[in-house]
């Protein structure tokens, strides 16, 4: 017996989250047992919550509260561009530049057929369905992996011959970068992708 | 509008967690979305459970389930040594080595006049009423640090007057270590070598 039940038990569930080793989870679970009584319940809550009352939105397939998301529901949006990503977190860096105006897309991951994932296990029968509507230019903004350019070639396939235009994002120069420190395949792909100035 | 509103509102308490930033709240958030609802359910009752049922040992200060801990409440344990520690977590290193048949004293917190943390702070009065009972030896076993160190010395001072030997674990460990981290060989030898003060 190292620690009371319930302490054990609470230790248990945290180590089986991601990231969270053995120790971390001791250390959590003390910091638990020190943290005002209402706030471990509203974070007890939030668990719940969050698993129970959010579900997929049935455009964008981002993870949405209602049955429609808020960015899909939202008219001054522009129907026309799509920007399909792999996860619900791209969807929040894209948002943070504040440029983007037109709706999004989840795959929920990216083409890896080593590990079984074809466009089946992907949401991209979705996004075809999305575009009968008029979209003009669907924007895709995988990570520039090798199952990111997979998917991004793949999906340009089926897009292309339907007269939507498919673009992606640049490869280069992270900004503020140094050329010193990038890697070759960063440095490559920047000087083959050049623009005139 | 970055993430559904009860996403936002688990991201945002998993953020105040120690150790957890931004990007591990978000990561271990979008982890909670995939995982199946029971086990989310239960997860969420651990950490009310743990906070909620319980409470500090009567007797060793531990964090115990019920009044007395169920190490105080073990017939089979010598009741004439008491181990001190500075945390819960150090019952943990010392049970592991499953040598020391003794019982504990938790006094939560070291000495450290710096941050105002003095002898009626930490739980030393406690200890002291428990030294009328047939009680032989006092082991303790502080971190061997600086507020460690100074809080043996204060309670080797306070203590040996009424009679009960004062030893602390041996200085095999290295210094400036975390008993919560020594391996168990090292803590065997430190508690095998522990001298008298």
């Amino acid at each position: 017996m190292l620690f009371a039940k319930p302490l054990a038990e609470l230790i248990a569930q945290l180590e089986r989250l991601p990231g969270v080793g053995p120790k971390s989870a001791q250390r959590l679970a003390f910091h638990v047992l020190r943290m005002p009584t209402d706030d471990v319940r509203r974070l007890s809550e939030a668990f719940v919550k969050a698993r129970e009352s959010l579900q997929l939105c049935s455009q964008c397939q981002n993870v949405s509260e209602g049955e429609i998301c808020e960015i899909c529901s939202d008219a001054r949006r522009d129907d026309s561009q799509i920007c399909v990503v792999a996860e619900p977190r791209d969807i929040a860096a894209m948002e943070r530049i504040n440029e983007f105006k037109g709706k999004y897309h989840v795959l929920h991951g990216l083409l890896s057929p080593l590990d079984g994932i074809g466009p089946e296990q992907l949401k991209v029968r979705e996004l075809l369905e999305r575009l009968r509507a008029d979209i003009q230019e669907v924007i895709v903004a995988t990570n520039p992996t090798v199952e990111g350019d997979t998917t991004a070639l793949y999906l340009a396939k089926l897009i292309k011959p339907l007269g939507v235009k498919v673009t992606r994002l640049a490869h280069g120069m992270p900004v503020g970068g140094e050329l010193d420190y990038a890697d070759s395949a960063t440095l490559l792909s920047a000087l083959e992708y050049r623009r005139e100035l």
